[in-house]
């Protein structure tokens, strides 16, 4: 172990963490009895936004709410140099107790020790309204704020609350903050020389590896492709095979050649068809339209870029053997995304002086991260879920696993800053 | 030409069927004013089967209802050995003119050409009700009805309206049918000594062969298979694809491979995934559950028992391979039926005595006569319709190309029953 080494009572934090976990999975904080269901403006949510302000100020914080309510912790004044953790604390509508919360906790468990052992790091906490689309359907809302990736139109007139169809705008002022001063919300990145966002895998590598934590090097890319075959839809009876121009086979043809296409990459990449639907969906009728909704996911852009385009080049030419036409339409969700060399280094470094077995791994999902990293040195620490199982009641996380990764970032933004 | 040859004034037939036809088109005989929309006990059917009785009475004929409304056509003494021909005057709900009803009104015109001739054949017209299912969703009702192929129980309780859920018996009484009297239906079988049933095609074969008629030798027998594929609706992003249980790729192979089988086949057999449908249906959620609905149709009952038999093996297979297991239902609809060799011997020697183009064909779709033929020796004779299009207002055919087949069925009877 080296020499700089600070070790933190693991059964402590885990202890505290847990209740900081089990306190937020109570009543007060969750619109459901059956779930964790909490997002932006509702009172569960700003409880629960209060909760981590009173404990960043037991531990010496400031605390507030920019103007749209995303969560600022800091012991350094406003703009001075300052490493930031966090996550978000919104859920899905039938979600679990750790996903986004648990990086809130251990950033917050991070800022206590922090303080408690006297190390003084200049630390900031955020986090992020409307990580999960809950409350106005368009995901990573927060983090988007604060980087400037919004319009004020948007704000005041397309964005829309999924349960009564009134604007954000109206919501955030009802709510009692300041959307009129959204463009302020950047402020939070002043200063920051880097951030850091632990978070559930949701997936199994950890688990089925037996490692408390993963180092996260790159985000991967969301790109969604909307393909629609247009064949004929002639009688199932009367219609010899050779005579058919059939959508739905097209279609099928073009779920194999994905998993085969993604399978013969050498980066981490997936691509799933989880929409698939024939139509008019008779059984005694060819269908004349079929309708395939494809996510593939690389850490390579220039994977996926290729992907895409093979794979619909493969629909065109497979629908063309039948007299299909297809339509297809790209909707590049998110940008695969490197993680900062500097910052992940410096997490491997108190990853090997741990002495725990770890990974470096690739976040298959999307996360706030993604929408930092452009502005700010980003990595992501992962720590293992039950069965990979998440956005559920059912979802489950130990927290010592969660206090060694405390102490691998304590460790790895110490190392970091005073660099 | 054979001296037994009968000629027949085409153009006249044509023209005296083409009034038939457009009249039945008319508004008094349709509840749609965009399409033909005539099913059993709806007034404009009954204007229909009255049409029929006034233009068999002008013929010589007696005609009645049974107990149900089926029409019967008679120039013999009920029970006296007669030819048979005819089809169903209802349609479905958003019909044309001539699926059926062209039937009827070339089973009409023999009729009126045996009188006119002085042939005096023995025959007998039927017209049965509900072939179409749009009246209480259940096919060739009519047929059924007279073959003894249903219950007292099915008619009283499980046979329900699909405009308003009353039961078929009720139905039937309001519209001033004697149903307790369905068992007397069968007496129209009594004496007959053949069945030809004149309809569309509703396909291509006889429009790119330039045939007026073909002669129909045997009729598919149609299976419905519908197969659940059981995997696990992981998220696409956290899960690698090695550790998948995509329940919508092994549905998909099994849509390539069904073509791939049926295509294999020597004798006419198709194969059609019609239903296909992934679940949750999620763009970012590996398929969970998918679900295939497969219409299975020969003309030989050991191929598609076969073709059953092994894509129903197929999908297993796949499945276990990936996790997925498979629940499959099979839903025999129809047996394959072979048509008699006499008749369509007759039908075959009065063709080549016509001089025409024609070919001995298979029906892929179902009809009446499947019903009939256990009981009475039969055969069908298809004429072309435009561009295979049938059940839609669109649906044409020619009546030059009908009376070049009445004048072969007119031949074909005269030639069976005199042998």
């Amino acid at each position: 172990m080296a020499e700089s080494w600070i070790s933190i009572d693991l059964s402590k934090s885990a202890e505290r963490m847990d209740k900081d976990v089990e306190t937020l999975g109570g009543p007060d904080f969750t619109s459901s009895p059956d779930a964790i269901c909490r997002y932006s403006y509702i009172p569960e949510f700003q409880k629960t936004t209060d909760y981590f302000k009173g404990e960043l100020e037991a531990a010496g914080f400031d605390a507030w709410e920019d103007p749209v309510g995303n969560l600022i912790g800091r012991n350094r004044p406003k703009g001075e140099p300052a490493f930031a953790l966090g996550s978000h604390h919104d859920s899905n509508r039938n979600g679990g107790k750790y996903d986004g919360t648990l990086g809130v906790v251990t950033a917050l468990e991070v800022c206590r020790l922090s303080d408690e052992l006297g190390l003084d790091l200049p630390l900031q906490l955020m986090s992020f309204i409307e990580e999960e689309a809950s409350g106005f359907g368009q995901g990573v809302l927060g983090s988007r704020l604060i980087a400037g990736d919004v319009t004020e139109e948007y704000l005041r007139e397309t964005l829309r609350a999924t349960d009564d169809g009134r604007s954000f705008w109206e919501h955030a002022e009802g709510a009692g903050h300041e959307p009129a001063r959204w463009r302020e919300c950047s402020e939070a990145l002043e200063g920051l020389t880097g951030w850091i966002e632990l978070h559930i895998e949701q997936g199994l590598v950890l688990q089925d590896g037996k490692m408390p934590f993963g180092i996260v090097n790159a985000i991967v890319g969301v790109n969604w492709v909307d393909l629609r075959f247009h064949g004929r839809a002639d009688h199932a009876g009367g219609t010899a095979m050779a005579n058919r121009a059939d959508a739905g086979i097209a279609a099928a043809e073009t779920v194999v050649e994905l998993e085969r296409l993604v399978n013969e990459q050498s980066v981490p990449t997936v691509g799933t068809a989880g929409v698939g639907q024939f139509h008019p969906g008779l059984y005694n009728v060819i269908p004349g339209e079929a309708r395939l909704g494809l996510d593939i996911r690389s850490v390579d852009a220039a994977v996926y870029d290729d992907v895409i385009e093979r794979i619909i080049g493969f629909a065109e030419q497979r629908g063309a053997a039948r007299e299909v036409t297809v339509e297809a339409t790209r909707n590049p969700l998110t940008a695969a995304t490197a993680m900062d060399g500097g910052v992940v280094c410096a997490l491997e470094a108190a990853a090997k002086d741990s002495g725990r077995d770890y990974t470096l791994m690739h976040s298959g999902g999307g996360h706030d991260t993604q929408i930092i990293a452009p502005h700010v040195p980003s990595a992501m620490i992962f720590v293992p879920c039950k069965d990979g199982i998440s956005h559920s009641p059912a979802e489950d996380a130990d927290t010592t696993d969660a206090a060694i990764a405390v102490e691998v970032m304590l460790n790895a933004v110490a190392r970091y800053t005073a660099s």
